[in-house]
């Protein structure tokens, strides 16, 4: 047994939270470097997804360690962050660390997906519907 | 000025970045109360609602302090999170701290609502459907 | 009674509580600020302090609102870290928002510090005793 | 390479950033557990360090991550926390879960220790030096 795993959830739940867990840190991770390296990778709107993206992701596992109810909300959340945050870092090219972050990115933001039950927004305002009506399934 | 204030955000932000500060306080200091009274006040689901409340509420906020264009989401999954643990608190009775966090958890409900653009979930999955449709508007 | 403030601490805990809550949303808002201003006040070692400060005032003051008796240790970290980022803010200078944020972490600082206890671990462990000796002062 | 490992970190640092996510995680399951099963598992004292502990991990990975040079404080206070709570597992028993807590928050205060050196915060100032020495043992 894995110190820290001792509990069981089921399998989606389960890898779930290891998405979480692991974007988290990524994102932290990525974050760091960014700062050191500056120029684009330092830019304000980067730099501030990494951070939310760091911190949905931290509150989303929270939820689903906690056993919460209501974490398909949290998820679906999470899962809108990090599909921004994953184009974010890929906008930022070859670069191996940014590289790993967006496959990491992209993978939780899936993984919440599925959690938060493919919550779909829907809003009397039209912009916002069009946009939800482009999202992928 | 207050020494906490120094940017300046729109009102409606501005109130509900407040709104968010204020329940993830009340929030904990209800879950210390009712920690101490045990009994009904300490039954696992309503400990946890107050730890989930007080958790997304944080996380509203700091979207919102760090500008985040994505604020929205995390707004809309905190309005929903704040809205049970007010029924749950209101379950409590008439006890005078459960009572105030029962407003502020509704209040900040309803302002995070107003903040998540009243992103209504719409999901293929027909129970979770129906359990929508019965959310008040 | 004001919305948040649902419990009577004893003046000293509460005020420190009020000023980790304060500086915790005043660092993040500086944050934002630092980050859409760019140059010398986004350079990586302020921004993480920005972010270090934020975070440890919000862990120290939830450890204060739940009540834990550990609740020293935290402020005593918060002390330190709000100590370094009120002088990283004050060397930027005469920005108003800078010399508030300056003002609210020393204010932290020496809240916490007293909350502390100006805790000075001691142990009983001679190697421990004897690693920190030689650390540099 | 692991997803959430894109930075290379040294040997000791890394290893305890890996026992504070870990641990953090445990104290989130164990937390969720013991609210379950109510009885002693569910005294208020044990779950606030369940809930302790899983923050100030928390925070202390994050400065770890972020390449903090505050880092040492976060890890002491941290050390101290979860070495209380390792006692506070210890005490319920038996149960597999709980000794697994424990286990992993007793190596997650080691860890922390050595990384927060020992620390013996001193200081030049005279007045806290002493109220330091006023403080009991």
């Amino acid at each position: 047994m894995a110190p820290a795993e001792v509990m069981t959830f089921d399998t989606e739940l389960s890898q779930c939270i290891e998405d979480c867990l692991a974007c988290q840190r990524v994102c932290l991770e990525t974050l760091t470097y960014c700062l050191g390296k500056g120029g684009r990778h330092a830019e304000a709107k980067h730099l501030r997804l990494l951070m939310d993206c760091a911190e949905i992701c931290q509150t989303s596992a929270n939820f689903m360690l906690r056993g919460s109810e209501l974490h398909s909300r949290t998820c679906f959340a999470c899962s809108e962050v990090c599909g921004r945050c994953a184009e974010s870092c890929a906008r930022l090219g070859e670069d191996r660390l940014l590289k790993a972050c967006a496959d990491m990115c992209a993978r939780c933001s899936e993984s919440c997906w599925r959690m938060g039950g493919g919550v779909m927004p829907q809003t009397p305002n039209p912009e916002a519907a069009q946009r939800a009506a482009n999202l992928p399934a």
